[in-house]
């Protein structure tokens, strides 16, 4: 156990965007991607200026907290624990989604959370918890912040104190069992930060969402994330084997057994359940091995199709198990490529040329190499002998199905920069451009027909709005039925004052898809309050009463996070 | 789609027993089975004179039904499927627990089912579900009656008319997504129909638990079943993908796609319901295509330790993926050797010979042949050339952990002979012996400590008693975290009066073990009435909360199977 770090200790992202104050999205060195930018969202890099927002320029409203409840708080957590800073309750009064984050940059503070309260034990959120129910004050569970489905934003006409309880003190790893390969661990800890405690022993949960440098294990399980390797580890459903919530009622506790059959499952209410019962404290979790050699290999099929094909025949075969297997279309391709960095030695250089001189090739034999081609990356782990042998069946698989292997270069690049996507889509907004994400589960039967409906949707509604816009998909996250299918869009609003209705409408025509369809509405993004509109189709109406059942039968005066998943 | 059986057609339990009229146990051709029985529970079977139960001695209480009710019910699914005769009533008033079957000989009939109803389509259980809410009736769904959980039998207390409602008309597989893998099959569906059906398309479910033969899907679905192929295929729970609820605010539908991520799991409410949220119509469950090649080796440890080691070694080799694997510990290693039938033929004499002289070089090798030798066997699915090789290194993994390769001649016996039994438990109680079973499931690192600790309470309580027992166990359903630990025990009751008693003194001691060291309370024969002493100790008090919260909430009548799982 390492010391408890202090309130103001715990990492938190920049008040207007993603993570880091000095991270931002550059593209100097990135010569193809100003083009790109101004041929699909008309956007022109070099000649517009960014906007740089400044918190000093907005008026702050006041907190709203009773001196009672604030003596509460103090005795529950100390007084250093209990803060009421103007860019802290801004911080924490919004996540990450993209209404979110063009609301705090326009200073829209209509509602703020009225107090950030950080506590170091179970014991700790108990009390607070206890106090919320005294008081009939609302309290909202916050991990790492980065929820793009407004899950941690309080509602605007919510009247009673919010607390924002932020678990970002209770980030250790209690106890691991090596037999057992289960890891007992507090549910504040930081992605990067579980995964270095975990692995100076030797283990890793093998959880990594895009959001993992600033998403938490009780995030995870409170919105039931999935994980780029979920191939091979599993989503956090499977991943979180118990569970610790402190409820009204007591603590709830699910044992962290497999095989689970004691009626109705307790855990997987608790899972997905984004605050409407109570509090994840602390969670078990599956750990593994280090594995000796892990490689990622990319792959070129020369259309989605193609690569579709190779992708299930990849999750059909019980001879290969990667710990991922990933798949961008030809407008993800085209965008990837444009991402590539200017080659600053000889050897990049070469290897430009290499590329240069392949593409010549792969057009000679008829692949339409601008927008077309469809790149993949495989990710192998295990023994040296075990990720030789399973990189050879890929290679047959991805053969017969049309694909060539590019090798492990381009694989590097790729795992390299998996997390630094977030931070492009604040920089697009410097420029009044919007860029996003929809993202669904759907059976293999399904995928290509999603694939092209999503794609009429959001060009449909674009010509519509009478907005240019540019929109690439990735396939991700095998399982024997299915596949999730991941959407990026961008494009450019016209007005300050129409640019949410502008976003809403397409994202809105993309999610309308996934639901006609029978997909679901989110495959690892959560509900919260922005997927709402679109929950009873996905789970039904009888579900969405059950559900709405659930959390007024142990929340009766809508204290926990109220709104989110399903309202009243 | 086949033709509809009539209800008559359906099959049925004998009334007083296992399955078919005229299958039983035979000991005649098992020479070492009475010496056993003769040991270890003292029963001389060549002396004693076994009961055969008749049902015409019993006095059978009229049913309940009020005409009203009778009425609707005929106008719902035709008069031909609405049975009160009273052997029907008596097989649908009793599953197969041991005070079931107990009771059902002794008839102890002080509360049958009124009335046993046969729908055949999701609309006929509605009109059910809907007379039942208007009436105030007790309706309790029926699959294949194999419940050793009290899951089926009516409240001896309920005053209110109750119906069975037998869903086994509903067996159609209706659909078979190619594709994606999956199969829409009704809920009323026996194992062996659905296999056959789905094997005739080249496809396997690959779910046999050991009442597989009296079992159905909508069964194993509401009581969250488990198949002795888990280790490959999943438990029910990560089969069944997709559900359709006859509830009673209508049906509730959930998608069958992976990757669910919609709030708390609607899906996992109704997982392990056993009816008391309303009655599954229809299961969308994973298929997969029949193996070309399946083999079941067994391999002998010297004692239980090492056998363990060696399933434990298996479970976490990610290069081995075995359909299922199972040990047995000495004194059920001893049993399955007594069950050897007399060799009949020159070949079995050899094979004897062979079997004579290998356990004479073991003991020469120190190991105690007599009740210390822990048998395993391990199945192993695929290409003829992924076979060899997974067997190769099984056989590797299991020399270095002490054991020896027996081979395939005991694993095809064993794979021969695993649903028959069932039949020894209606023999036994023939002769005035009680058998039974307990499991549980627990971590890699509790199995040896619980192992140990179930044995001492069985007979610790035996010695209390008075009264001589056997009992012995095996290891199966492989999890990355632990696994499921299997009881069976035997003894002989001391009279009529006290047998009920003497069997909850024995059962209630192993079954508080496993919650005393954080097992639970059972792996997969679900709750029922049976299982509900331990039901708080196992998902503690806020999860019982919660469980009964979601029933009151769903059911506030009660009158959805009331009494199973948690109660009121």
């Amino acid at each position: 156990m390492s010391d408890r770090l202090s309130a103001r200790e715990v990492k938190r992202h920049k008040w207007w965007g993603w993570g880091l104050d000095d991270v931002t999205f550059r593209y100097d060195n990135k010569p193809a991607f100003p083009v790109l930018a101004k041929n699909k969202v008309g956007v022109d890099l070099d000649s517009q200026q960014p906007v740089v927002p400044d918190l000093s320029v907005f008026e702050i409203p006041a907190g709203r907290l009773p001196q009672e409840v604030r003596s509460g708080l103090t005795a529950a957590v100390g007084a250093e624990n209990v803060i009421e800073d103007d860019e802290y309750r801004v911080i924490h009064s919004f996540g990450r989604s993209l209404p979110d984050l063009f609301r705090v940059r326009a200073g829209d503070f209509a509602r703020l959370v009225d107090v950030v309260v950080y506590p170091a034990s179970e014991e700790e959120v108990a009390a607070v918890l206890r106090l919320v129910l005294e008081q009939d004050l609302v309290l909202i569970p916050y991990g790492g912040g980065s929820s793009i489905s407004g899950s941690v934003t309080p509602d605007v006409a919510e009247q009673r104190p919010v607390i924002s309880l932020n678990l970002g003190r209770m980030r250790e790893v209690v106890e691991i069992d090596d037999t057992a390969g289960l890891a007992r661990v507090e549910a504040g800890v930081y992605g990067p930060d579980l995964e270095e405690q975990l692995n100076a022993e030797g283990w890793t949960v093998g959880h990594f969402p895009d959001s993992f440098t600033y998403s938490t294990l009780g995030g995870w399980a409170a919105t039931r994330s999935s994980g780029m390797q979920s191939d091979k580890y599993g989503d956090i459903e499977d991943i979180v084997r118990g569970l610790r919530l402190v409820h009204p009622d007591g603590v709830a506790v699910t044992k962290p057994i497999p095989g689970r059959d004691s009626g109705p499952s307790v855990h997987e209410m608790i899972l997905g359940s984004e605050g409407r019962l109570g509090v994840i404290t602390e969670a078990t979790v599956q750990v593994h091995r280090l594995a000796p050699v892990r490689q990622v290999i990319a792959y070129m099929y020369p259309d989605w199709e193609h690569g579709i094909r190779g992708m299930h025949a990849i999750a059909r075969s019980t001879d290969v198990t990667p710990t991922f297997t990933r798949l961008s279309d030809g407008p993800e391709t085209e965008f990837s490529l444009s991402m590539v960095k200017e080659p600053s030695s000889t050897k990049g250089r070469v290897a430009a040329k290499v590329q240069d001189g392949l593409f010549a090739y792969l057009r000679s034999k008829g692949w339409d190499t601008t927008n077309e081609m469809s790149i993949s990356y495989v990710c192998f782990e295990g023994s040296k002998e075990a990720v030789e042998q399973q990189k050879a069946l890929v290679k047959k698989i991805v053969k017969s199905n049309g694909g060539i292997t590019l090798g492990a270069g381009p694989g590097a690049i790729y795992d390299q920069k998996k997390f630094d996507t977030p931070y492009l889509r604040d920089f697009l907004m410097d420029y009044q451009v919007f860029g996003d994400v929809c993202d669904t589960g759907a059976t293999w039967s399904r995928l290509n027909e999603l694939h092209a409906r999503a794609y009429q949707a959001f060009y449909a509604t674009q010509e519509e709005q009478g907005l240019p816009g540019f929109m690439f998909c990735h396939m991700s996250h095998s399982y024997h039925a299915g596949a999730c299918l991941y959407f990026t869009f961008a494009f450019p609003y016209s007005s300050k004052q129409q640019a949410l209705q502008q976003y809403y409408a397409a994202k809105g025509a993309v999610q309308q898809t996934f639901v006609d369809l029978g997909a679901t509405v989110s495959h690892h993004h959560a509900v919260g309050t922005e997927h709402q509109p679109w929950i009873t189709e996905d789970i039904g109406e009888v579900g969405t009463r059950m559900v709405k059942g659930l959390f007024a039968d142990n929340d009766p005066g809508r204290n926990l996070n109220p709104g989110k998943v399903v309202s009243p």
